[in-house]
């Protein structure tokens, strides 16, 4: 059988095809509010546009697509064995706002090219083998990334989702049930381990270290954590010509000196790995000639060390509130995201490296900089990624970018991966 | 005639009533956008409608109003001998983004009221008396402050105007023809200074010193200079997790490096008066988990000193190229404002002060750190400033509030004034 099986298999991955990946993704770039890239943030109506598509897509395939409270969509194509733990793939359709095209949609894009190619040759698998693309991944919106998979591995409650809010103060509880998901039921999207074997995402890099090395194909051994916080400094809003230099509480300025010590805090030697990013800074009033009196900024920290990622963040909390005291200004920290470095099963590390060998696909193993929904899936079954390349390095921007036969070959071995999942 | 005239001030003076300025006051700072405080930008239709109320008050009093070019509204007061040459007093209707219902109001309430205490009480007086609203005084919308009183100096052109943007990019000439104002006409804006013997304007401290000192009437004797630059820096965007801290070109730490040593230099004993303010500050992409690309933020330099103020906008210059090729991100630097400090002449400082001391009122000598309408109209006329005290030093801000006895005091001291130049 598995001599049998390998042929199918084979045969399926000949027919992976850029042009269809391609136009997928065009589609899914044309689905965003105006402006520069791509704008589908979190629980909005954009993102359910997109995966209506997704559902289509799949339901044109003749899979079964459910929708559960969360707003993941998943698509199942039935097993032709007595195995009921599924395989699965997929990743999420959400952006940045301002984000490239590529960032989450090549993984959804692949996931529905390995089932359009699995469909059409009529390749032999053993296992139910689920698409699924997770809703919410991006932290821009309500600062906590993965929701969508936060909730399949079971980590969200109403509460959760009710305490968090975006800029204009939306909780994300709210903005789940305006585009007509079920945050009360958040807690039915919990995915059972039991029905599960394994799961492998593939997705763009969004770093330059395939680009530098000419490796094609990334296999992630651990996922960068992230600790988040949004600081509030609150000094005395006033006049930019009357009021002398030493009476100011000029917000602005600590801000200043808090930025300056993310950087200077992640370049020094202690910290190497940790990245630190203030991201977001806003200043009010916002006049030429009124000092500062508000500013509000977030904070990410990100390491692959657990220990180290939430070392930082205090470290930089208690420099932050040194600063507002020495500048007389007040402050106010709220942490929005907390998410632990994971480190992926080393069985599945294997099986994606043997299976890309078996390919003729040069890959390296290395960590991943930036969060994923597999972190969140890797508490329910096991998980693996695939990183494709991202040109420059670049990612959360309109120039995020990775070639058409570079995505291919990541779905190519995406399939294979998935196989060998479903046959062992 | 001077003893008939005396007991005529003092009878007019003597029914200059808060409740009125309070009510005009009031109703002024009904007209603004929504939001904290007053927003009413230089060369919108909400400032046109403060200056309709205003021409309104003192069409009912019987003088003769005329609106310029610029859009500085101007009543008169008929002159009763052959002395053709106007005495006058007035201040600004416009406000900053979120500012007070003082700064600028407080001079045209003052005005209205001398023209209502003149008019009622029938008191004689020998000049034209002149009663004044300045358009766009604030710099907060274009950059460049006091345009209505620097096209009464004669100092705007339309090549000036047009060469003016706010942050959406609309030209100062566009805005003000949007608004049924004559850009291409600026230069009959200009007064003749053969029509004018002198000038004085009431307006709100923006500091605390009379406050600190307890004294309720202060004497301009020089206006600060401005220069005003807005920075561009351009870094690049891209994933917060996913970029490693060496290979980053964040522009909003360059900018955070720039903005203290914005703070640096004005806090060293050698800048000793400068004032360096960075009061806007603008990032992009602004989202949490993107390294910032691009920051915009506005620097105000202000000195008593020209020199010195001009020198530390270089020197400033001059550190943030350094910076930026230190953070490897590209630099752009525009001028938005230059305008010099002007020692405003001691006749009319005595005068003032004579009349203060006359009226019974403390007094103290001081310089002025805001810029006023009253820098302009210098070039012009002889001028002189009246400060009334501002609570807890406040300006620019919601929480902006003079007393409306300080402001009666304020009043009675400027109609003894104008009346002391009237009859000089």
């Amino acid at each position: 059988m598995t001599r049998t099986s390998a042929i199918g298999v084979e045969a399926a991955v000949a027919t992976v095809d850029g042009n269809r990946i391609k136009e997928f993704i065009d589609l899914m770039a044309s689905i965003t509010e105006a402006g520069p890239g791509v704008t589908r943030l979190a629980y909005t109506a954009l993102e359910r546009q997109a995966h209506e598509v997704f559902q289509a897509r799949m339901r044109e395939l003749g899979l079964a697509v459910t929708v559960d409270a969360a707003g993941n969509s998943i698509a199942e194509l039935a097993g032709t064995s007595e195995c009921s733990a599924a395989v699965g793939t997929g990743s999420h359709l959400d952006s940045v706002p301002a984000g490239g095209r590529f960032d989450g949609i090549a993984g959804v894009a692949a996931a529905v090219e390995v089932a359009r190619a699995v469909v059409d040759s009529g390749m032999p698998h053993q296992r139910p083998w689920r698409f699924v693309a997770f809703a919410a991944e991006e932290g821009a919106r309500f600062g906590q990334a993965c929701n969508g998979s936060r909730a399949a591995s079971g980590a969200s409650t109403l509460s959760g989702v009710a305490g968090l809010r975006d800029s204009a103060g939306i909780t994300m509880a709210d903005a789940m049930a305006a585009v007509g998901l079920r945050p009360d039921a958040i807690d039915t999207a919990a995915w059972d381990p039991n029905e599960w074997h394994g799961f492998i995402e593939l997705h763009v890099e969004q770093g330059n270290v395939l680009e530098v090395t000419g490796t094609p194909i990334g296999i992630v051994d651990v996922i960068s954590g992230s600790s988040r916080v949004m600081v509030e400094l609150s000094g005395t809003a006033s006049h930019s010509g009357a009021t002398p230099m030493h009476l100011r509480r000029d917000a602005l300025v600590a801000a200043a000196e808090c930025v300056l010590v993310c950087d200077q805090i992640a370049q020094n030697s202690q910290h190497r790995g940790t990245r630190v990013t203030v991201g977001k800074l806003e200043v009010e009033p916002s006049s030429i000639t009124t000092i500062p009196g508000r500013v509000v900024f977030s904070v990410d920290v990100r390491d692959v060390d657990g220990d180290r990622q939430r070392a930082t963040a205090r470290d930089l909390l208690s420099r932050f509130h040194a600063i507002a005291k020495n500048r007389d200004v007040d402050i106010d920290i709220k942490t929005i995201g907390d998410t632990s470095p994971v480190t992926l099963p080393a069985r599945l590390v294997d099986l994606v490296a043997a299976e890309a060998a078996a390919h003729g696909a040069p890959y390296r193993i290395m960590p991943s900089g930036a969060s994923h929904d597999t972190q969140q899936i890797s508490k329910v079954t096991s998980a693996g990624m695939i990183f494709v390349p991202s040109r420059g390095g670049l990612s959360h921007v309109p120039e995020e970018w990775t070639a058409y036969e570079e995505l291919v070959l990541g779905t190519q071995v995406l399939l294979r991966a998935i196989y060998a999942l479903d046959q062992a």
